[in-house]
């Protein structure tokens, strides 16, 4: 696929795509063994990297949060250790001292110094990190180009996907490739994931940050499977420079389509994760137009997507816009109801407040899609925004509530 | 059973247990016909009434519910018209003209004029009002003075049973009575509900309102089902003063026992709902304590009870605390991970924001109960609250997947 200004997916792209970046993964024993399982990972630059992230926005911050938020201050990194089944949260200062522990272990295995290394754990709560486990399952990586892979595999939980991608932005000649987990627990403001994102491009450290935000708000918080977010949410990009290009600055001529670029990557990842959210069998996609303000907009998308009413109305197909109306209304953005246009896909169910004589049929068939997109225009103003999710399943449950035992 | 200051629940008792309430509810046909369904019914006093109510928050309201917040602003009322099976909701223009013709037609039944009869609809949202079926239905509604029973099963949707209680104050002499309906789109702020109250005490109309707003938040607005607020929301409260007292005012010697009593049967009825969610199994309470105020205590606590991920670890006896810590941390309020005490019943989870070895069979023998306890100590100030809310099944979704098809 290419997209304007030169943007264009690579094949088989995923976090290793840029040049100078290698990964590799291993089956440590955390997870249950199955058939190709992985749950211990490296991420790492040959050079240096300009680094930022964005962490969960919980009270109670799972330990490698902790540490790899204090080490990111520097604004630089050069690998990061990862781990799926345990997510070494709720876990004290003990859980603080595994953290560096597996960070060290990570240093002494890739020739690095334990400050250059961040960590991110996902899996259970309330655990201990099983220290041993790491420590033998660390010297079995061995990093590679194409490691990516194995990485995104490394890093799932309950993901019956891996998430990866990378694209090239043509005339400036960088890549950016990232790779995603998460499945349950995902909400706004940066609902339960890790996501890794890699780039050759050489950057600005305050706009990395900056242009991460951006993409962030663009993409990630405007997902939302449950509801719920997690203490171990952490979305980081590292950029090795490798592609030589003059340093992007906010007012350099390649800011524009880096932004682009990077929001195409965080937006396809982004959907990725709502497509395979727990129990999901189908993509939910929310565009409010004609609101108030931007952050109207966002909200009553969100809203919409989060409703649980209307995951199970999609879910078993039924054209209830009722629940749609409601969850509008309760997101307390400015509305007018007589003003409301409702649209799902281009079956127009509500003009001007007015419910819309539509063929039922042709909307179960459209809601029995694998994209379900629904329009609502408030016609109150000019911003707009989309939000994605997925449908509420009975699967859903089950998986939940046998999580732990 | 007799609670202290004399109040006590009445046997059998309903919304037509104070003097001079009748009730009574026939079938129109609106909802689908099963044994024993009604789903039209008035709610009536021999005398003028002062009133008072709150209405849901959301910004788009049904009409039945702009209606009565007009009329209620005489702090007056005389009776409701109440039906089931549709919600008058998203309806327009038409939709209020529907409503005002509803009240019309119980009026001229029970011989009082139009602004006398407040309006009260629930179920499917979009359709319009079968303003026949009501007209045919009115005529056949016979009221009496045990009809409380009739009218709840009336208002019922999805709810599996009837909520409807009765207290005495003893030596104050007045009773306050109640029946109420929800089952899903059940949430803090007035979560989807019906509720009417009935007095015989004689109160003054500020005090009436600041009371029903003081027990609703301790009651209707700590209950969760799954997140949603509907159009429809309305709790009122009616108070004919045939028990002669001196009128109740803020300062007057009655006023704290009447509150008491309001709030008992609040929370009474609030755990119903809770009780009955949609496809739930078991309450759910959730008491958070030592919070740094009594703003932040309540929203831990409405954070806790409605996570998805911890209605369904409830569901499925998984004592999967991460899970609570987690919904904690993201509500947001001022917490000390190394200061948290969390208990299930008596089972202690976690002290000190350290985990507890804790007797698994135990633990999930507990959540096997019709009622867990959660409790959740912050340590940090003096605030507590509590919050209701129910497991999330499979059922949940089944139910709300096959709502309108």
């Amino acid at each position: 696929m290419v997209m304007e200004t030169g943007i264009e997916f690579t094949a088989s792209g995923t976090v290793t795509s840029p040049r100078g970046f290698h990964a590799g993964a291993t089956y440590a024993g955390i997870k249950k063994k199955t058939d190709g399982v992985l749950d211990l990972g490296i991420l790492f630059s040959e050079t240096s990297c300009v680094a930022a992230a964005l962490f969960t926005t919980s009270r109670i911050k799972a330990a490698p949060i902790v540490l790899s938020q204090q080490r990111l201050k520097s604004g630089r990194a050069v690998a990061v250790v990862v781990n799926s089944g345990c997510a070494n949260a709720f876990t004290g200062e003990p859980g603080l001292a595994d953290a560096a522990e597996m960070a060290a272990l990570a240093a002494r295995a890739i020739g690095l110094s334990p400050e250059d290394v961040l960590v991110a754990s996902t899996g259970v709560t309330g655990e201990p990190l099983p220290l041993e486990l790491i420590r033998a399952g660390i010297g079995q990586i061995a990093l590679s180009a194409d490691g990516g892979h194995e990485l995104a595999r490394a890093i799932t939980t309950t993901d019956t996907v891996q998430k990866e991608v990378a694209v090239k932005a043509g005339d400036s000649g960088f890549i950016i490739g990232g790779i995603a987990k998460g499945s349950g627990m995902i909400h706004p403001e940066l609902g339960t994931l890790l996501c890794f994102l890699t780039t050759d491009a050489r950057v600005d450290i305050d706009f990395l940050r900056a242009s991460l935000k951006k993409a962030v708000d663009a993409s990630f918080n405007m997902v939302s499977i449950d509801g719920d977010t997690s203490p171990s949410d952490m979305v980081l990009i590292m950029a090795n420079g490798l592609a030589e290009n003059e340093t992007i600055t906010p007012n350099s001529e390649p800011a524009g389509v880096f932004q682009q670029a990077l929001e195409q990557v965080c937006i396809y990842l982004a959907k990725s994760i709502a497509r395979d959210g727990e129990g999901a069998s189908k993509l939910i996609e929310v565009t409010v137009s004609g609101a108030a303000s931007a952050a109207e907009a966002r909200l009553a998308a969100r809203t919409v997507v989060s409703s649980p009413l209307v995951k199970a109305a999609v879910h078993g197909n039924d054209p209830n816009w009722g629940r749609i109306f409601a969850a509008v209304g309760r997101s307390k953005v400015e509305v007018l109801e007589s003003k409301i246009d409702l649209h799902l896909g281009d079956i127009c169910l509500v003009r001007a407040g007015s419910p819309q004589p539509f063929d039922k049929n042709t909307a179960v068939q459209l809601l029995g899609k694998d994209e379900v997109p629904i329009i609502v225009n408030l016609n109150l103003g000019t911003a707009s925004a989309t939000a994605w999710g997925c449908d509420l399943s009975e699967e859903y449950v089950t998986i939940n509530s046998q999580y732990t035992t």
